[in-house]
C-alpha cells in the first residue's frame, strides 16, 4: 500500500461538485474513483484538499489516495497516463501523481489555497467563456471593490460570509490575500476582473459570499466601509449574495 | 436602409463554421441572420470579414449588414441588446454595433486580421479548455518554431500552405507577424503556447497549415530551414498537416 498525491484539473460544469453523491449524480470524486478502480483494480477513497461545489472548477486541486498494486510497481507518469486514459471522456485530468509519505494528508496538510474568481464586466453576454465567469452588465468600480476587500484581509470571524450548512468548528479564518487583476476581454471595451483569494482554509461558500458582497460595493450600492460593518455583525443575513459557482476556480494548493 | 458594422464573439464548437450551409447544419451566419429576422423583421444577409471553418472560434469577428427599420431608429446599444436577446441560447454574442458608411465592406475593407492559435503542451490532456486548444504531448522546442516561422514573414507565394479548395485568385499573401507567447497552463510544468498570426488577408487553411508545419519543427522532425524549403516548392503536398480547428481564434479585424 502506497500513498499517492494527485494534482487534478476539472471543468466543474457537468458535475454535482467534488463530493460523491448518494443520488448517484456524477461527481468529480466518483469519476476519479471509478477510473482508479478501472486502472488499478483498487476500491480506493480519495481525500481532497478542498471540496468544490457544483459548477466550481479546478486547475490545481489536490487529493491523496492509498493504492495497492501487489508486487507491481508503477512510475508516476504511468499512473498519470493510465488514470487519464480511464477518465475519458470526462473533463477531468490528472496533471501529476507523486508518491507521498504515509502521513501526507491533502486536506489537513494544506498550508495555502489559491482561488481565482472571474467576472466578465461588459454589456454583451459571454460566448467563449460562458461557463467560466459571472457576467455582470453594470460597470463595476474596481477601486471601490479593492477598498472594500482591504477590510477582510487578516484574521477575522467570518460568520457573515459563511454558508448556513458550513460544518467547520470555528468561523475564524485568516485571509492572506485578495487581489484584483483587470484584463481586456475583447477589443470593444469589455473587462475581465480576476480576483485572487488566498488563505490556509476557507469556510463553506466563504469566497463566493465575499465576491457577492464586493460586487455590491462595485455597483455603488454599498460603500467600501459597509464590508467592515457587516463583517463585525457576524450575521450571514447581513452579508451580500453568494456569487455564482461557475466563476470560481481552485488554482493551487500548497503544502509545507 | 442603413449599413451596420457588427463585432462578434462566438464559440465555434457547435457550428459547421461561419457560412450558411445548404444542409441546414447550424452555422454562425444563419444563427445571426435568424436573430436579425426575429429582432428587426429584416431578411438580411451578413457579409463577414473572414469565414471561419467548423470549430474555429472568434473573439472579434466583423460583419456588415444592411437593415431597414422603416420610420423607427435604433441606438447601437439597442441593436446589441436586442440581437443578443434573440441569439440566446446560442454561444454567439454581438459585442458592438456601429452605423457604418454605405461603402463599408467587412471583407474588402479589412486592412489587418489577427488570429491566435493555442497549443496546450503537456502530458496531461486538457479538462478546462479542451475545446480551445490543440493538445500536444511531445515537448515542443519553441525557439526552433520561432526560427522556422521567421522564413514565412513577408510577402510570399503561400501555395504550400493553401487548402486544395481555396478560391482566392492569387496564392500571394503578406504575413506581417507570427509571434510566440509561452504561459504556464498549470502549476505542474504544463505550457500554453500562443501563436499570434497577423496579416491583411489569408488563404483558406493558411494559418492552420502554417501551425501544423511549425509543430513538425517544434517536435524536431523538421529543421527550421525546412520551412523555407517547402515554401519555395509551392506544393501543398510538401507542407505539414493542417492543425486542428479548435485551437484557432479570430481575435480582431482592423479597417482603415
Amino acid at each position: 500500500m502506497q500513498r499517492w498525491k494527485l494534482t487534478i484539473e476539472y471543468d466543474g460544469t457537468p458535475f454535482a461538485g467534488w463530493q460523491r453523491q448518494e443520488s448517484g449524480i456524477p461527481s468529480v470524486q466518483q469519476t476519479i474513483e471509478d477510473a482508479i478502480r478501472m486502472f488499478c483494480r483498487n476500491e480506493a477513497t480519495l481525500h481532497v484538499a478542498g471540496r468544490t461545489d457544483a459548477g466550481v472548477h479546478a486547475r490545481g486541486q489536490v487529493a491523496h489516495v492509498d493504492l495497492d498494486f501487489g508486487r507491481r510497481t508503477y512510475a508516476p507518469f504511468e499512473i498519470v497516463k493510465g488514470l487519464n486514459a480511464c477518465l475519458r471522456p470526462h473533463p477531468v485530468s490528472i496533471l501529476q501523481a507523486e508518491i507521498a509519505p504515509p502521513d501526507f494528508h491533502a486536506r489537513f496538510g494544506a498550508t495555502e489555497k489559491l482561488y481565482t474568481y472571474t467576472i466578465l464586466n461588459r454589456s454583451a453576454p459571454p460566448a467563449m467563456d460562458r461557463h467560466q465567469c459571472w457576467h455582470i452588465f453594470h460597470p463595476l468600480d474596481v477601486d471601490a471593490m479593492r477598498a472594500g476587500a482591504a477590510h477582510l484581509i487578516g484574521k477575522h470571524d467570518f460568520t457573515t460570509f459563511r454558508a448556513a450548512d458550513c460544518q467547520a468548528n470555528s468561523p475564524v479564518r485568516t485571509l492572506d490575500r485578495l487581489e484584483f487583476e483587470c484584463v481586456p476581454s475583447d477589443g470593444c471595451g469589455g473587462m475581465k476582473i480576476l480576483m485572487h483569494v488566498q488563505g490556509r482554509s476557507f469556510l463553506h461558500h466563504q469566497v463566493r459570499n465575499i465576491i457577492g458582497t464586493l460586487v455590491l460595493v462595485g455597483k455603488g450600492k454599498w460603500m467600501p466601509e459597509d464590508v467592515r460593518r457587516v463583517l463585525e455583525l457576524r450575521d450571514r443575513a447581513q452579508g451580500g449574495p453568494t456569487a455564482p459557482a461557475q466563476g470560481l476556480s481552485l488554482m493551487r494548493v500548497k503544502y509545507a
